[in-house]
């Protein structure tokens, strides 16, 4: 009964690669864990840049420093 | 203190029906486990269909598959 | 496909009281979003009361002071 | 290691304001746990208020009530 | 920089297969979505039987109905 | 009404500097967002190191590499 939440930012992922995502999670709780798709659900949430902070600081900023 | 988050599929509820879903879990809490309202919360996420994946495919694709 | 997940205080909660919360909960998402049972998932986590904080304190500290 | 998720009501946080929860949060690992700021991440999810339930009624209907 | 959470229930998954859980999901973010392994966190909460509901039971009382 | 949740190692981290988390996140919510520290809510969970992935391994691996 496997719960898979998936927390990305927000870069315009499109939907195909959101597809694949969810595929290839299913098949590791399928291949390594023998649990049944049926049984298996996957939730992505996509994250505002100026929402997700690392080292103090958000990824907004960071950003535009790596860029400056 | 309890917190209960709620995630669903984005389907346009209503806001009464959020309402229905606060006031109904609240009262689970309150009349099975002697909590006051005063100290229960409930989050509603509401999940894009191609966001939300089960049997390795997303909500939109399945929905399109049984449509078809 | 909802999931909800419940988190309360850890209170030695039995699996009697547990099993009415899912089972309550599980009805909401029926009666209110018209969902069904069988793609409905309730996760119950007990945390423990220094873990939980309210008023800048721990649980475990603010039931001391009531009760002191 | 530390990954703390922050939610809050959706009341128009500005970016400066976000940035300075993220700085004072990554703050508090650092002081109290010696965690590193490099591995420290913060994640802020704003919330409808239609959608964020306490004392069984959503924010917005409570603060409809305060106002009237 | 995903964050990844796995939820399942509690049935004495090995070290081994929780390591494989780890790379297999990590894999998965570097191949589909150009992910760094380096910002690549999966967290896995194991979840005690009678504490995951399914169709409005827990997934304990699921399991003693269809040994019966 | 912010709900925190902060998600650590298992380090046998103190009651009291748990106790310090708590009060830190909860001043940062105050002076930050002008929130009341009785609406102000955090949650720590702490995961064992063989439960958390970072770079495709174990953090329980990592620390055995690194010692080794």
């Amino acid at each position: 009964m496997p719960y898979i939440n998936v927390r990305i930012t927000d870069d315009d992922v499109s939907a195909e690669k959101k597809a694949a995502v969810i595929a290839g999670i299913t098949d590791v709780m399928v291949r390594v864990l023998g649990k049944s798709p049926d049984s298996t659900f996957v939730v992505i949430d996509e994250v505002p840049m100026e929402n997700w902070g690392h080292k103090g600081k958000s990824i907004a900023e960071l950003r535009r420093q790596t860029k400056g």
